[in-house]
């Protein structure tokens, strides 16, 4: 398989670059009988679209969905579904410009390696953090699916965004508040402070890093087959495939390289018939199966390798160092943008492996 | 494909369990001309094996690998490499005896929910730490490849056990200490203060966690395949496979998350005629593709779930919880052992991309 | 994987149904630097489409190919390459009239039970033979690629429609000719027959089989993995990926099953300072690998199954057998249109094994 | 993946060479609670051996099975299943001798030139016909998995050998008797004609090929994955994979391309409440999918290879053509022993798209 495809049974395949005519995705392996319609699609791409006052990038995105084959009379039919959104016009001439001046922080140079010069290179081309539109077309799928046949509900949010992290908040908190503010943060108070860092990074022409956290109710145990495709392996593998991550971690994560075995060991018990575990510093998996307990995990955000101000940078041609200010308006931070990415992301791996473990049939009955 | 094999053009399938006959793998996609003989991967599996004071384990193994296919006269063929250990005799009785009695923080519980109790729980059967070896099998030739072709060097070391944590070493301090001392620190000051955890831990019935960190060189720039076969992704997917890790990032990782754009990212020089980076934060890994800088990162593992002390769990019989005491001699640590297999997983993932990437060809002509 | 992929390292990813908005495919692990630009998958599209005289289908397929990402500044780019082509408006009534009443021959009955109904069943749906134009697409940049790397040529003919079978030619005369007669034979006699044929069975409201041949010229030797990827395993998988297609042979094929070892075996000798064979019974296969001299294959292509006389049927709805009138215009026979569906499905195979094997580069350099 | 693995939810790795120390078989994927024993795989292996008049082979095989990996308690864990059976010492100086001539008809040419000499050329290495013990390995497991969950029953046999064609047989028959004698014919006539044309060849220094014929009863409709995992697409690749196999067709096969439509076309009726087609010239598999009717498909073997008549060939040292006689004994057809052969890649390969389908369950309960 390519680094364009993920997934077994419930495959996505992407395709598109940032200024070229379309981003899109091939989504392989959605059982049929699925109801499916644009705007299922739309509502998670326009999640996904900057805010109006705290991440403001140079270009206005649209990004209408399209799908193209694999749904009739408004059902999924196992056929392969493929989706994509139109670039608009952009300016290119900036990245023209810079074609010799590798951005820091960005794919250009090692790209431009790759790919003997021959990549497009506009707006980062296949390496832009547009290229997650079609996670979301994917995902979006993937939780409706996950949501009609099993009830899982995916919850996401910005737990930290330059140094300000949410505390004090419980799931029904973030849930409800999440996409209420444009920090995409579990609270209210988070999402003021957040604001005013971003703004004032956005101020200085710099840019901010910070930390989604994930957490997955309803998730069948059993999910994720060992060694290799283990529930957390597959995760994770998703998560460094969204642009500008650099860490992921599971349950007590690095805090339980601290802990010790009789702190860090989730004990049993009965509620009910049920059987729980006290705390849940796995993350709800074990030995990379889900549990049943939520599954909790997060990921860490650089900040935007875009920024205002002036970097130095190599000149390929004159092989000298220069100095670089990239031009247009940037986005001071991804995290906000990234949380329905996530989110969706989470889904794409979920659905796989339920399909995998026969938890979702290939053709849905019903209403 | 299946979650027992990893790769694509450099494949690792294992199999075994930890109280049956044996464990293995079969290595497929390696070059043909590779000298290869037992005791260029005895030598890494002996690192693998627990030390004498700090780390007893209750067995004793002795772990001969036998190459069974795929090797003809002291060179690779072209064919695939069979590979195993025997398990020598266990004495089981003591899972048996807790076979209702799921373990906190081991596998038992949902394993037996997967697979309808048919699974083979004694050792914790195929979710026990002992698959590793099968790692360190495939990976010990992924060494030798990459070394010989490419110049590649991987060294791990355990950056952390127990909240202590190396401090003030270079590169050439940790690959000189870590095999000396049993800790796998990079300095002999921190092998001492971890040890003595390790051995209080061990007396007082528990385990610690920690931190293993691996450094590559000589990483040509442009291996990794984006979006989901970026090298981070598939680096990361390999750490989540070992048993007991809970996290994994990159260069600066999490704290990048506390970083502005223009502290994080790495600006270009040229050194002589080479292109480098004034930092590293991107610890070798830029948009999914080795950038040809060092790469770095960093596994976090939790404590070994086994331990002496008593633990609440449920009995699966009367419905009711109860108490456990796993019997046995326990690592106190899993971190000295993981060593080296973080880095025969390193060098899994980077033969993989080297050979996708057509740095390693199909066949090697020399000597 | 699904089976709407297939490759390795070169893939092709298809979607799209008969009367949907599209078919199209995601073509993978095509090396940058390719010139490529619509016209040369035009070109191919044109020669699939039906003869004016002989085989008149019901519906005119202007079928204009899009490439939508991949391609940059006229050259590949190392990056997904999309492409489609818009379904016209259909009239799909027929098929609606036609919903219990299975066609025979068709995919129809296994198609609804496999879907649960939600299957796009107008005019096939995903089982038609239009799903082949995304063969086309990918296998047109195949050859080309193939063709400037290595200097392979792929011919494919009508070796035999309705039991007329061209005789007494060479593959110069089938060169020259395939391409200039509406039945695809390797001499205008044989096409002479074969048109008269086809016209008697449209006549009689009947359909015709047929035998295509396909030759491909400087092949390196050694393309092909063992066991089961071997050279005639994936050549047969794709073969009998093609809708109508019942039969695969290599050279002397089922023939050989009636030759002796002496007869078949094909002896070695040297051309100045090649080793070629004698004979090319092995169609230029032996173990699995190409052998260096030419590959020789036959598919056979049963008679279309849609007929304009009555049929006997199933009606679903009132569960009782019925006579079944196709309605519209049928081709007569897809023996024609296959000749090219022939050829960029060997393209396809080769090239996804010449990169596996090394002998296309990740980077195309030249003019 | 690699050519040594097929599958995809129930996969076959492949390893172990002709002279080698083992030839074996990881099989992935089988379902947890799988009553499994050596002799269960045993008796699959013993139908391979050659017969003791017809096919005297210059080896005797013992080929105990032994399971490694995978069951407990008798019964599959769910864990990979790793099997293999000991190469006893073989004379290998034979092929010492022959290692700059390369044997008509085989593969040491070109896998020398592929693996730049470094391959185990010794019986043949890695492309010997010992290989397809593996696929008796897995296909056994596959076969009784099919069989207890579905009711699938697989019957091949020698349809032709050296021209002579069984005929004026049904299934029963063949059922009945191609285990009963030397030849695998489906009638003690044919055998016996077979039989001598056999005994004669061998006089004569010289080998047979044949058509094995598989019929396949009680598959459910439905299996099978547009476009590239057809049913018969799979088929084909894995008959390919058998070693000297030159073809392979379905149903009316080859013949069908001198039927026309309305005689080829499989006419549906009600069978009491069941559908059934009057004819099966679509040998059980329509649009790629299963369709409920028998599976009917037929496999061409040419001649063996090794013949103890003269041959010529080119000397590699001097450049010179040079005469051969392979030495010690050979098999005159392969044809009798492919038959168990060609059931269990059969099995192999129902077995994955059951799985796939939903059709065996990830857990089998029952007693």
């Amino acid at each position: 398989m390519s680094g364009n495809i993920i997934g077994e049974r419930f495959l996505l395949v992407t395709f598109g670059e940032s200024h070229g005519r379309v981003v899109g995705a091939v989504l392989d392996g959605c059982p049929a009988g699925l109801a499916l319609k644009e705007d299922d699609i739309q509502s998670e791409l326009d999640l996904r679209r900057p805010g109006q006052s705290i991440v403001t990038t140079q270009r206005k995105e649209e990004d209408r969905v399209e799908i193209m084959s694999g749904v009739f009379n408004g059902r999924t039919t196992g056929a392969p579904i493929m989706m994509l959104i139109r670039n608009g016009d952009k300016d290119s001439r900036p990245y023209d410009a810079m074609v010799n001046s590798p951005r820091p922080g960005h794919a250009d140079l090692v790209a431009k390696m790759k790919y003997g010069g021959f990549n497009d290179y506009r707006g980062g081309g296949r390496f832009s953090g547009r290229i997650t539109a079609s996670f979301v077309m994917g995902g979006a799928v993937a939780r409706k699916l996950l949501h009609e046949v099993l009830g899982v509900e995916i919850v996401a949010y910005s737990l930290e965004i330059g140094g300000i992290r949410a505390e004090g908040f419980d799931l029904d908190t973030a849930r409800k508040n999440r996409y209420k503010n444009e920090a995409r943060a579990p609270t209210a108070e988070a999402a003021d402070l957040m604001k005013k860092k971003i703004i004032e990074a956005r101020g200085g022409g710099n840019s901010l890093g910070g930390i989604v956290e994930c957490v997955v109710l309803n998730v069948p145990p059993g999910l994720g087959e060992p060694v290799f495709a283990s529930l957390d392996s597959d995760l994770a593998r998703m998560a460094l495939s969204i642009p500008a991550v650099k860490g992921v971690e599971f349950g007590s994560g690095f805090a339980s390289a601290r802990l010790k075995g009789t702190e860090n060991n989730d004990e049993y018990y009965f509620q009910g018939d049920k059987i729980m575990t006290k705390t849940n510093n796995a993350g709800g998996i074990l030995g990379g199966l889900s549990s049943g307990m939520p599954i909790a995990y997060r990921v860490a955000f650089k900040p935007a390798s875009s920024v205002a101000s002036k970097q130095t940078t190599v000149d390929l041609a004159s092989r000298k160092e220069v100095e670089l200010v990239v031009p247009g308006r940037h986005d001071p931070t991804v995290v906000p943008r990234a949380v329905p990415v996530v989110e969706d992301a989470t889904a794409l791996v979920l659905a796989d492996h339920a399909i995998r473990a026969g938890m979702i049939p290939p053709v849905l009955r019903g209403p």
